[in-house]
């Protein structure tokens, strides 16, 4: 197999035949597409602003932010620190719900287990991870020896660090990624949740749209603000239509290199069995919000998570089923295979690989369900118990062996989230793991291997109402001393929440090494192949799929045509008041009282939200638009329906697709106008 | 043929047993939908407030208004009376861009040949047309005896009114319709067209909407207002979400009884057709407007009709080409003619009436192109020419077989159509003509007899170039001579417009007889048989056709669900500034200066269009909105998208189809803040 790493280094000097569309792309800080930039936009940013700007992008958890001041001040989207937001909250003291704002730098809120990080360098490892793999004798042993070399790699870290190797390409490429982790982050300001997420579900992935979807924090060292340099400028005008921008971020996923095969799985099986799971989730966390107020308190973030989750996959399904887009992929791929039918000797070693994948899969629908239903993850309290037992199991092996999240770079912060003091409500855990269990049971059947291992005899409400009420895992202490002893003392636990972990392990176990070997081993071994391809035919001219990593998309500041007539670049002020009257104020486009009172005060001409054409997907949320300059023109918090689908395939500009961001200039007038935040207003511009 | 007659008083009384939809329908008088009023909305009217809504709907030239005030007041839409106002304009004095407001009955400007009518009374002489029509010997011949049975009723009128036999149902009924015209009309108060028609041609039929399309003209008798007891009051508030709303006015034309046949024609030859003769046109005064900005405002009412036809009809061709709509067509039809089936009588005598209809049009693709192209009415000259040389044709001959144009009840409105002292521009005029015959010659090709008559071997620009410099018909006082002078004056006349008239006449009147004969003559004897049948089958639960004749829509203020999300029921003055400065004030988007300068005035939160589920088309423009208390709560001016192929057939509220009106409360607002028109807002709700 080490023909592979050889053809890797000779497909890259191939010249490019497929061009990448007009702003197509999430592209790697190692290879920005600067030719793209010269040519479409003039612009050739050195080194330094590049530099600058990756040091600058936050990575949340599954989302992204920017420093924005040289003393650790972060700008994200609400919906993004809603989690931290939601950790701070109370029954008496909802700050999703009110807001929140501290003039003062002692005012600011630590959030419990709150950690952000930056990407701060990173290295090509792929030569050493494709040698390591080159004498394995079957997929499965390749998937073996690259995971020991990865968990060394990972291993060898500097110490203020954290290592992640990341694969791109389908494992075409191997990177090393070191991350600088802040874990003292401090709420500044959010608005009220009503102005971030104005219009709710309804107007989520829609635009025009009028959404304050900002929170700023503040980054901490040794309990002082964190120095950050590297920040962007904030601009008090923002962009005019027309203008170039660079997003720079951490999307989350991409399915762009998938064979039409993955593809037809996801179609048929894949994303329906999603769509399935999501809606029993929410269903469960709907009923329990009808209980009281602070029980749709809680419930609330979950509840708006999966609308957003669901929506996003009915645009995304949509996509899919649009037998003109599948049609276009068929051909993309057939356009690969007939090129490379032309190379025999490389056809000979790389065609096979499409097959095989099919082949894989062909084995999934008959698994889906037990994969997507054995589990336990809809309450926080029995993951704690599963994560405790499998931790107990995992770390005793060698590095190289562990489930990934077990390995030594990243066990800090699996511990701190575990031992995290956010609170957990334990009705709503219990109402969760309860409805999840019985729809679980009536998928799979009272036989189930995972069912009997749960429930044997019993009924839902039986078992996990005893765990609940039982466990003391509810105490952060009680899981550091579980964590902390021995496994011996976790085997013989009678926490009753533990057991129902411990019983279920083996299957879920089970369930998960069957997916490994006869899925993710031949996925990526093929994928691999399949990249070397694509490669040798096109060159290094795409983008690898998004991987939560951090990458750069570009575009253009631009209105659209939608349904006969035109929407424009921006949204102002005056929209959201015209939107939230013609609704006469009615939930989900009722305004806070303070939208109401200031009303006067603010110059209603000023952008709230505004379009561009830059190729985001989820995980992007936060992350900062950009100048030429440099400068924050904005914060990207959302796409337009027409980009949904662009999980699969890029979307064009004619079509309407369109990322959504909160408008520089708003963000200032509304902090001054509205929430009289003039301090952080002169830390964003200066007075 | 006399079972026809029998049949259809039987067919009266059977019980329906075919429901129309929730709030389909455009109902005449005689027939209000009592019963769906009662029963949804518990809406029982009074004979006198029929007959006062009735009293108050005023006809415009293919459109609709309202008397808003015992003295003759009467508003309608912008794009409804721009005709006037454009006959009002000048190059010095252009009121359709400037806009116009007279505070004093002394400054209201008479409109050149501006009249408008109400319906003052009406009968039903179905049984007279029938009987006539029942002795015939063939359709043709039937037909001919209709049309001298219609004459002879529409003679016999009282002196002040002006009589019309209307047919409903495809034949099935006759009325005759007595109407009340004035015949002095002027103008009180125009927005511009740009705050009038802001987005322009992008936002026609589209909703959320920001048009203040409204004009106020009065109606006056003897040199003094009009005495209008019969009018609507004004609703200062309006209508909010939920109200139970009727709109009465003149919608054009709908298709919804016509056989799957006729529909087939349409969607696969007429209207692909029509959308090339309109694209033809509206080019030629596009390239004509480019000329100077004179040129641009003459030809800018042309354009901006074509560009609305143009949009419509693609809505409509949208609405055909819909295979599930289309095939819920086919289904109502075969369920139709099934139940036909079963009562054997009458199946023998109708069933065949759709095969007949199919035959006749078969035979129309290979005319349609000479129907459509052999014609000269873009230009007003040639078009007053033609109908001087057919007056002299037509009307020596009896009443009873003249074309329907020429007959004595209506040649009054005919002659001061033809001298009317409007302007005409005769740049525009060649320009379009020219464009025009040029385009014809080549669809018919240099040897179609209507392009050998009109150019012989020479150029169009040479023909009509000729025919515009030397006509004299621009002349009010030169049509007067030739129409009340001799035949033989017109037929010996050297004036080049009217030779060119005159060397097309024959090949338009053979033309003209052909569809008569072949199409008109087997659509209207069949489609009455059709009609028969559907009472037979249905009962008369159905309303007929719109045909430009006055009738009641109704149904609810209402948002709706569009591209996942909500669409208020609403729209406020906050919105038409988003929309404005979200465009930077570009066109169409941009305002008057007036709207920038008097904005902080303005209670922006003050309701500007709104929408609701009436069965409303085209002609519908300017009908007045009317709630339960006969009060005016809005001015209905246009449809959304959704709604356009309700040409063919019923869109259900499900779908988001809605009819658009400007907002009574927003009017009252404008007039009052923007226009200053103290005056006018105290005769519409006093002081």
């Amino acid at each position: 197999m080490k023909r592979f790493v050889v053809t890797l280094i000779l497909g890259c000097l191939l010249i490019p035949v497929l061009s990448v569309h007009a702003d197509e792309g999430m592209w790697t800080f190692d290879n920005p597409p600067l030719k793209q930039w010269k040519e479409r936009y003039n612009f050739e940013p050195s080194k330094e602003w590049l530099d600058r700007v990756r040091l600058a992008s936050v990575k949340f958890p599954g989302a992204s932010g920017v420093f924005v001041s040289p003393n650790g001040l972060i700008a994200t989207n609400h919906h993004v620190a809603s989690g931290f937001i939601g950790r701070l909250s109370s029954k008496e003291r909802d700050l999703l719900k009110n807001g929140f704002y501290a003039p003062t730098q002692a005012e600011e809120l630590k959030v419990p287990d709150g950690n952000v990080s930056i990407l701060e360098s990173y290295d090509n490892v792929t030569e050493r991870v494709h040698i390591a793999a080159s004498s394995a004798t079957s997929d499965a042993d390749s998937a073996a020896k690259r995971t020991a070399e990865i968990a060394a790699i990972e291993k060898d870290c500097p110490a203020a660090l954290q290592c992640e190797v990341v694969s791109l390409y389908s494992g075409g490429e191997y990177w090393l990624y070191r991350f600088k982790r802040y874990t003292d982050v401090r709420l500044v300001m959010a608005p009220e949740e009503q102005a971030a997420f104005f219009g709710g579900d309804y107007d989520n992935f829609v635009y025009p749209r009028h959404d304050l979807d900002i929170t700023f924090v503040r980054a901490y060292e040794n309990d002082k603000p964190a120095s950050t340099p590297n920040y962007l400028k904030w601009s008090a005008t923002g962009a005019p239509e027309g203008e170039f921008i660079i997003a720079s971020g951490y999307p989350g996923s991409t399915a762009r290199l998938l064979t039409v095969a993955q593809l037809a799985y996801q179609r048929d099986v894949g994303n329906p069995l999603q769509e399935k799971v999501w809606k029993a989730r929410r269903k469960a966390l709907e009923d329990y919000s009808k209980r009281s107020a602070e029980a749709a308190r809680q419930a609330n973030s979950g509840m708006r998570s999966f609308a957003n989750s669901l929506k996003r996959l009915e645009g995304q399904q949509n996509g899919l089923l649009n037998p003109r887009n599948f049609a276009k992929k068929e051909a993309e791929e057939k356009d690969l295979r007939d090129k490379l039918a032309a190379k025999p000797e490389l056809n000979k070693q790389y065609a096979p690989a499409w097959d095989a994948i099919a082949k894989a899969y062909a084995g999934m629908p008959a698994k889906a369900n037990q994969l997507a239903f054995s589990s336990l993850t809809s309450s926080r309290l029995a993951t704690i118990a599963q994560q405790i037992v499998s931790y107990h199991i995992e770390v005793p092996k060698p590095n190289g062996q562990r489930y990934a999240e077990y390995r030594d770079a990243r066990l800090s912060g699996f511990k701190s989230a575990l031992l995290s003091p956010a609170p957990i409500y334990p009705e709503m855990d219990e109402a969760a793991l309860t409805a999840w269990l019985t729809e679980a049971r009536k998928v799979l059947g009272v036989n189930d291997p995972f069912i009997r291992a749960a429930l044997g005899d019993a009924e839902p409400a039986e078992v996990v109402g005893r765990a609940v009420r039982e466990t003391k895992l509810i105490d952060p202490a009680a899981r550091r001393a579980l964590l902390e002893g021995s496994a011996a003392a976790v085997a013989s636990s009678t926490d009753p929440m533990i057991t129902l972990a411990r019983r279920v392990e083996p299957v879920i176990r089970a369930l998960r090494e069957w997916h490994e070997k006869n899925i993710a081993a031949i996925e990526t071994a093929n994928g691999t192949r399949i990249a070397q391809a694509r490669f040798s035919v096109y060159g290094k001219s795409m983008p690898p799929d998004a991987n939560g990593h951090l990458r750069l998309v570009y575009g253009t500041v631009k209105g659209y045509e939608e349904d006969t007539t035109l929407v424009p670049y921006k949204t102002t002020f005056f929209g959201l008041y015209d939107r939230n009257l013609s609704f006469d104020n009615k939930f989900p486009f009722d305004l806070p009282q303070r939208f109401m009172d200031r009303r006067d005060k603010i110059d209603l001409a000023t952008p709230l939200n505004f379009v561009y054409t830059a190729d985001t997907i989820g995980g992007n949320s936060g992350s900062p638009v950009i100048n030429r300059r440099g400068e924050v023109v904005g914060l990207n918090f959302d796409s337009n329906n027409q980009k949904l689908s662009n999980r699969y395939w890029f979307i064009e500009d004619a079509e309407g697709s369109r990322a959504v961001g909160v408008h520089s200039a708003g963000i200032i007038e509304a902090l001054r106008k509205i929430y009289d935040a003039n301090e952080l207003v002169n830390e964003l511009i200066g007075k």
